[in-house]
């Protein structure tokens, strides 16, 4: 898969980004761009680790939901917000609202665990339980925006959830500006392609590669098909990079497929030796998404030469550490 | 033990940490302060969490080690520096070293196994193992300077190093300046006593606890004695806070009796126990002495208050995690 050559549609550009990491200062935090000792000397060459776990609740997704949330007009805000996600920007989403002291509702399906119903109430967020799968629940959120009065605030497809995430990019090239390559991961797009818009306005030459779950990559197989495809999802050690996309998809798709160099897939076996090396290597928890861009690097694709200088995304932290000790264990031990 | 109410005769000033600060910029990082998620919920007030693990040597100490360096007149700077630290000190002042392309020599006692100076090595400095205990590699490190040239730079009992280790202080009160208490390990002192100077200064009203191994705690005994007093030293999950104080001690020890309001010990097992709470509940892999100040909350020293609001620093992950899966493991099921 190679990037297409013409320029993207999107209407974001470089100064919606800056603009947004003005905007969130506060709410989200600059992450430290750690050198990553063991990989680096495994591989021979300079990896940097963006530590997105650092965030305040553990995860990027902080960004693109306080740039969302911090660019309603006042009156709309105060009415409060709405989303489908038991995941991290489900947990982003309350946090930012609980910190703004605005309503939040958030819609998950009734396959999400208690523990993670928890968590987000916890954070002070209403949660609706409400239908059988992702698709309903996001239809009950968009019933409830409707009648409530409150916002949807999409996971990705957002220009200002994008521009919340490129916010990235903008710290990584200031923190190692001679960076060569990124590698972030790839679920719906707004992560990766809010840091490729970024990247490529600061440093056009910048390689940016993603990494996915080869179980129902849906951004993947899209890209291939060239057009939004429906994918099966089957459980996951990578859980925050599953999901559709909606077939309504506005801005993340043209992003990927202008910007993104290349995805690599990993498989389960993969996926879990990438957080086991996080843990035992680079003294890390990382959930298996979170991980992913380290488990690229192990597989060695992208291809990387000599001399060149990696970043790579550590985008969350949200795994139960007693299943990675477990399956340390386990992997150390087979 | 109560602080002595007069004022300390340190010669260092909130002046020289900010201008450290500035100074450090570039090779150590402003850390994050991360909410506690699991430890606020538990003790029903706000935590944050100071976290020097994400320095790029993963501890607190390329602060001072950076400051103190930095210091130096360019063409004294130029001839290298020399310490003794087989531990976090070490690897700083040789990244720092490595950093500046300037020589740097650490000197180890033939107790430290192969894998720390491997680690050191690694760095790029100059590992000399001499004598049997860290006595005698400190001596043979400072005739060492004196033949070659090179500058000592002690861990902890050098106003350079100390106002290096302060800039946590500057930092953690602009992230949240309405933190009404501090919980810092304390192991030589050069981190509490810089701390403690410039958190006093800018806020004097803020409570700082130190905490340490119960297992030969010397700054605690010399408080207690009212001087330097020499320890016995066993083996310890918080081998980092470890080690005796030099009877010629300049600093620290002031600083400590003027400016620390309590110091609470740990046991062994509550130094584990805090390991594993750190890593199952924060989802962070910390060493004994990094995971010390979450023992110090766990056990209720000290005794905090409704409403009050804590900052405690988690000063480094410099420990196998392996041994931290398996500890884990033994307490879980235990």
């Amino acid at each position: 898969m190679q990037r297409s050559p013409k320029p993207s549609k999107s209407a974001i550009t470089l100064e919606d980004i800056r603009a947004a990491h003005e905007r969130i200062r506060g709410l989200a935090i600059e992450t430290p761009l750690k050198p990553a000792y063991s990989l680096s000397q495994r591989l021979g060459l300079p990896v940097h680790l963006k530590l997105e776990t650092t965030q305040p609740t553990g995860a990027f997704k902080i960004r693109g939901a306080a740039n969302a949330v911090l660019c309603l007009p006042r009156e709309v805000r105060q009415r409060g917000v709405i989303t489908m996600s038991s995941g991290n920007h489900g947990q982003a989403l309350a946090y930012v609202a609980a910190s703004l002291g605005i309503p939040c509702v958030i819609c998950v399906s009734e396959q999400v665990p208690e523990t993670k119903i928890e968590g987000i109430r916890r954070r002070g967020a209403e949660v609706l339980v409400s239908g059988p799968d992702q698709n309903s629940a996001t239809r009950r959120a968009h019933q409830l925006a409707a009648q409530r009065g409150l916002t949807y605030i999409s996971p990705f497809d957002d220009p200002r959830v994008i521009a919340g995430q490129g916010t990235i990019a903008l710290e990584v090239l200031q923190q190692a500006p001679q960076v060569d390559t990124l590698v972030v991961p790839v679920s719906g797009g707004g992560l990766i392609g809010g840091i490729a818009l970024a990247a490529r306005a600061l440093r056009p030459e910048i390689r940016i590669y993603g990494v996915s779950q080869d179980l129902g990559p849906a951004m993947y197989e899209s890209l291939r098909a060239g057009k939004i495809v429906e994918v099966h999802e089957e459980p996951s050690w990578a859980d925050a990079l599953q999901g559709g996309i909606p077939a309504d998809n506005r801005y993340t798709f043209d992003l990927c497929r202008h910007h993104v160099d290349e995805i690599t897939l990993l498989t389960e076996t993969q996926i879990a030796e990438a957080m086991v090396y996080a843990l035992v290597h680079e003294r890390l928890v990382l959930e298996g998404g979170g991980a992913s861009a380290i488990g690229a690097l192990l597989k060695q694709t992208p291809a990387l030469q000599l001399g060149e200088e990696v970043a790579i995304v550590l985008t969350g932290d949200n795994v139960d550490p007693r299943r990675l000790v477990k399956l340390t264990q386990d992997l150390e031990e087979g």
